[in-house]
């Protein structure tokens, strides 16, 4: 059990069996989202490393990260950098692709959304095999940026995400973790 | 201009002409984001006229709205409900349609995120024709909640949005204006 704030984020998320196929067990943060104590639980615990400095600017992935990513910038009173998917920002932009299990896909960035030697604190909602999130360090770095830590709520550990990005040197900060697929 | 907090949020905000298509001046909030004054500043403003109590749940619209909606839930100190693009949310929805210039598209809710007698904050980053708010609104009183107020950074009052909201009953809280299309 994950005991914060006095109580526990992890009941919060709502497991739907067979979504968005048969045999996933998709973690559904809205009922977390929901409830006053858990957001406000989740957001501080994702933020608190940071609330002593040494993070420029929150980046957060569409969609699920924006809100959780908008709330931890807010409170560690620094800016936001959205990474959309592809199209969805209308300035110059740097992309970046990365696999689905079958194709591929793309994340950009604003090309002048971070300079040289920015330090970036990555947020999503959950880390599964990490694909996202490690398009998304790839391109922070292609920026020029440092990515100084990635946090997540849910780690699905044996998915290998996490362990992905630790292998690529990234510091991981994670809420909870399921087991399992 | 629009002083606040001392400075003016609407020098942060970029225009972009012609995107998504000539003729159109595209104002980018991605530039207000990423400055943590203009940032704060913008998330401050739209949640205070709300501080004192009144609101159950902050509502934002996908994906702008999630990243000011998340920013402003935490510090209201409510729970988040998105409203997605077709598709996106896991469990049971409703669903609204609304017209587009050309056809139509759809947005959802989870059919159990807002009870009878809930009191919603709407949020988006603009207001222009109004069209994805409208249906939000609906959505909402579909749900069963009512919508206190919606509040957006920009409002292009010379597209109608804000005056179509207001004439359906909605009170609309807004930061900056900019003239024309």
């Amino acid at each position: 059990m994950d005991l914060r704030h006095g109580f526990d984020i992890k009941r919060y998320i709502r497991t739907i069996p067979d979504y968005p196929k048969k045999g996933i067990l998709f973690r559904d943060i809205t009922t977390l989202l929901a409830n006053l104590h858990a957001f406000r639980a989740a957001v501080d615990e994702l933020a608190w490393p940071f609330l002593k400095g040494g993070i420029d600017y929150v980046a957060g992935i569409e969609a699920r990260g924006f809100i959780l990513g908008g709330a931890v910038a807010h409170v560690l009173g620094r800016g936001f950098v959205p990474i959309r998917k592809k199209g969805k920002l209308p300035y110059r932009v740097i992309g970046q692709e990365y696999a689905l299990e079958y194709g591929v896909d793309t994340i950009e960035i604003h090309a002048d959304a971070i300079s040289a030697g920015d330090r970036i604190l990555l947020i999503d909602d959950l880390i599964a095999t990490g694909g996202t999130a490690n398009a998304a360090i790839d391109l922070i770095r292609k920026s020029g940026g440092e990515v100084v830590a990635a946090a997540f709520v849910i780690d699905l550990p044996d998915i290998g995400g996490s362990k992905l990005l630790r292998d690529k040197g990234v510091k991981i900060h994670t809420l909870v973790s399921f087991e399992g697929h």
